[in-house]
């Protein structure tokens, strides 16, 4: 069970008793509203069919996707983590939620924490600052697809309104799914002998996915596509009503299409942040990203609709995730009449760059961001070898993450624990072909990282390349964690530090925290350095991530708080904390 | 590469720098020829074929069974364990070293150290006092069936010989193996919806079995019988010799026979003791046990013989594992012209009660047991459910061991970490009827454990009684960290607390720190609680451990010296140990 405890008062007393929370919580009692929502989790691995197919599952009170953490702007967030998994470890990141004043609460293994032991329970504790939609995912190995992943939903405080109308808001999580095991993935990925994860064996809509059982040869394998646990998720809605659906996507590879059958979306959030309005009848979301569109039940109420999800970008081997537009009082399990609708075409780049630059902070709420900024690193995304090993490198340098946290070893100055030596700020761009295929055998690796002067500006464009086959390029969708970060242009080809520049969108930029780089393209991005702490921005590929392709950024160390000593406990980091 | 360094130099050395050693160095030093014995491995997921059925598996150093350690009585065995297993961590525990002066080094999740790391080095370091044949294995979740275990030897002093003659020695690991991850077994036995392991697949003799691949139907399963992985072990003999062979069992479930085709076997060493030497044709082998025999290359020399290992005291559903006694200079790979041997019969209680009666110290050589005792505890052993779900259980108690390790606790008063109430030194003997289907519905989980005055003798009576199955005993081996015990008796049906101690073997009896608890009937055993520390005691069965087997005995825990810090890092043990 999920519980969950609303406490106004409660606020006064815990500050009595948290001292090290007393910034956030500070903020909290200044706002009237400000609530405190305790959730008791446990993780566990479990038997579950998601798409029919029955195998071991991550789940978070018996679940996955793991409930849905609903809050207000100003809310503080506790959720007390108790792991189960028998001999392995955990850590959930809270994807979106820039953990202002909280940098130890961020969740990611080896940056901002150590990991939760088995048998043991982990607060988190940190304040939502801003409504919108977000998601929270285990950040430790390969276990988000494992399941462990849900929802985060924040809404404006009580009397405040969103700059667009709707009846309802719901959630919608997509995801693809694997039937091997994550230790069976990075194993593969991990071997001289590289074996590649392959494609997902079906896509899941709220965790629900329908695999053909009948590909399905060993008789000792649960495959049943009667099983309840993977009917096809239902979307009840009233006809003539307005939907808010939050889209979220934790894929591990894949770039996806989402579409309602008959049924124009108008997109309105990205990230957290309104966009000025724009209709699609295909979304293109990439992993990391969330959007808020907007559908009106305006078309035939006598029938249901298809609802639909695609991979893109790469070419697909899945076949399409479908759920159900049940259009009340139809019975929410009548198929609708009609064929399932086409699939986008998977390699119509165009399309996707074009969505990409449609995408513009909605008109008199967007942010500005600053005129110029103090630094700019560009960051060369590649395939390589590695000792021998398939990475994928940044500026030819392979990220290879310590086992003492960058927060701490940062914080407690254990200069022993990463390389000290920056990866480089830069590459040989006037030289460098990116369209032929690479023969990369040469990538280092290293745990060194990004220092930021704090409050500076800092720009990076996000070079894409052609990987180590011959007219490959592939889709990554980049995630930097503690900040939203302006998105000032994309680009095919080779970015032009000269010239590219002068084109930036300085006007209307939407502020996002997950961005895709396209195929052969550049994407232009800029941030303030303005939140303490270490932080990750990496491929939210998920192997795309185990094999190196992220780096992490320092700011502002010196002004990072006491640390709790509840991340403490692994590498050099044992017994620091602790009086 | 398995990197062993011997240095007699750096002992000198190493007293300087490892002050926490002094004692057991100390030992070392006086001893002319105590060597340090220095041993570097990674655990790491691979995939490996060791019946032919491709599956990942935990390895040492890219191998599985690891490598064996080899030393002489005296030396210190330093083993530097680096965890690559990505999310999961490790412990290994040094199974019939008794660890005088280092029970911190015992290698028990829980009980002596918290978990190793992903990512982290963790450094065993203890004595090996007595010469014998011995065996490591993960003893953490159910690793240990995952691959993780090998044989380490020990050798007399130079200059000492043994009581027998032989002229080569060689060690060979039995285990069974399964092909479902532990993480699926584990998931299987602690869901409310039981479900069990159920019979092994195949049975390895030094980590090679042959399953039957045709029985795969899935043609993405890789299970190919040509694979080198799983070409028989050979064992290649010169005619006319005389072959020592050190047999472990590391079993996850299977009681086992082994025999060698037209070659007797002459028992003389068990558990590290000498044997009062017999003759078997089969020898039964219990999981945890390890035995010495003596085999004399003494047949007709222009063939090979098969050696065989079967399941018994489970109706068995698996097929003999294999392998070949080599007679050279034959070629290693041609079959024995002959059949297979025939098979013990499984359920032929008698003949594998009669050898455990036949076990008895060698004349002149083995150390008497006290001839009372200070305390007797009863342990009756039951299948059990509690709260719901199904378990082992001891005196209807079902073992339940805290994250915060005993040993931990115990030294540092950390009363709050685990159940203060002793589990009961007894049971209703003399009304309980072991005979009938156990209705047990009502067993308690605790986490207390068994505190033992320093320096008394202790007798336990471990009473084996029916399952929850009509007509169904189990046989179970029981393993005692920390110490050996004399094997005072075994007895069919229901002990008799007046009668049977009067039949005690007090003149002869063998010294073991493993022993069967045989079907319907009890095993009697006495030790001295003369090591400080916290020891486990239970059944060794992988599953039945899993699933609440076992006790944990305290003694002396005012005499253990300081602890390392290395082993703390989890539950209330955070911080504890440092400055």
């Amino acid at each position: 069970m999920d519980k969950l405890f609303l406490s106004k008062s409660s606020v006064l007393k815990s500050l009595l008793l948290v001292s090290s929370f007393l910034v956030a919580l500070a903020v909290n009692v200044s706002t009237v509203e400000a609530r405190i929502r305790h959730h008791k989790w446990e993780l566990k691995y479990e038997y579950k069919s998601p798409d029919c197919f029955r195998k071991l599952v991550i789940t978070v009170n018996g679940r996955s996707p793991g409930p849905t953490i609903l809050a207000q702007k100003g809310d503080t967030i506790v959720v007390e983590v108790k792991n189960s998994l028998g001999t392995e470890n955990a850590a959930i990141h809270w994807h979106g939620i820039r953990q202002i004043g909280t940098p130890w609460f961020d969740g990611t293994e080896g940056v901002t924490q150590c990991p939760i032991l088995p048998g043991e329970t982990f607060t988190y504790r940190f304040v939502v600052d801003r409504a919108g939609t977000y998601i929270y995912h285990a950040h430790y190995g390969m276990q988000r697809e494992g399941g462990l992943y849900g929802s985060i939903r924040v809404a404006l405080p009580d009397g405040e309104s969103e700059p667009f109308a709707y009846d309802y808001d719901r959630s919608i999580l997509l995801n693809d799914w694997y039937h091997k095991s994550t230790y069976e993935q990075a194993a593969g990925l991990s071997d001289k002998n590289f074996s590649w994860v392959g494609e997902p064996q079906s896509l899941l809509i709220q965790g629900r996915g329908k695999f053909n059982c009948f590909t399905v040869t060993d008789p000792n394998s649960l495959c049943d596509t009667s099983n309840p646990e993977c009917s096809p998720y239902v979307l009840t809605v009233v006809p003539g009503k307005t939907y808010r659906l939050r889209l979220s996507s934790v894929t591990a590879l894949s770039a996806l299409s989402f579409q309602i059958e008959g049924h124009n979306m108008t997109v309105v959030e990205a990230d957290g942040h309104y966009v000025e309005p724009f209709e699609v009848k295909s979304l293109f979301i990439y992993s990391g990203e969330t959007y808020s569109v907007l559908i009106k039940a305006d078309q035939d109420p006598s029938r249901n609709y298809w609802i639909q999800t695609d991979v893109v970008s790469r070419k697909p081997n899945t076949t399409s995730g479908s759920a159900i537009l049940n259009y009340y009082p139809n019975h929410p399990r009548r198929p609708p009449p009609t064929p399932t609708p086409a699939r986008p075409q998977w390699d119509d780049a165009d399309s996707r760059l074009s969505q990409s630059l449609s995408i513009k902070a909605r008109r008199g709420l967007g942010r500005p961001p600053p005129a110029t900024s103090d630094r700019v690193i560009l960051l060369l995304n590649t395939q390589n070898e590695a000792d021998g090993y398939r990475r994928w490198s940044v500026n030819n340098v392979s990220f290879n993450h310590p086992h003492t946290p960058y927060l701490i070893a940062l914080k407690h100055k254990l200069t022993g624990e990463f390389d000290q030596t920056p990866p480089p700020d830069g590459y040989d761009f006037k030289n460098f072909d990116i369209w032929v295929k690479q023969n990369n055998s040469n990538a280092t690796t290293s745990s060194g990282i990004y220092r930021l002067k704090f409050s500076t500006t800092v720009d990076i464009i996000l070079q894409n390349a052609n990987t180590m086959n011959v007219n490959d390029s592939e889709t990554h969708p980049w995630h930097l964690h503690g900040h939203d970060f302006w998105v000032l242009g994309y680009g095919l080809g080779k970015f032009d530090l000269f010239k590219d520049p002068k084109k930036y969108n300085l006007v209307d930029p939407i502020e996002k925290n997950t961005v895709p780089v396209h195929r052969y393209g550049w994407t232009a991005l800029r941030f303030v350095a303005d939140n303490p702490g270490a932080w990750a921005f990496h491929c939210h590929i998920e192997s795309h991530f185990y094999m190196g392709m992220g780096v992490v950024f320092e700011e502002g160390i010196e002004r990072v708080g006491k640390l709790p000593s509840s991340i403490m406990g692994c590498g050099a980091s044992k017994g620091l904390g602790f009086p």
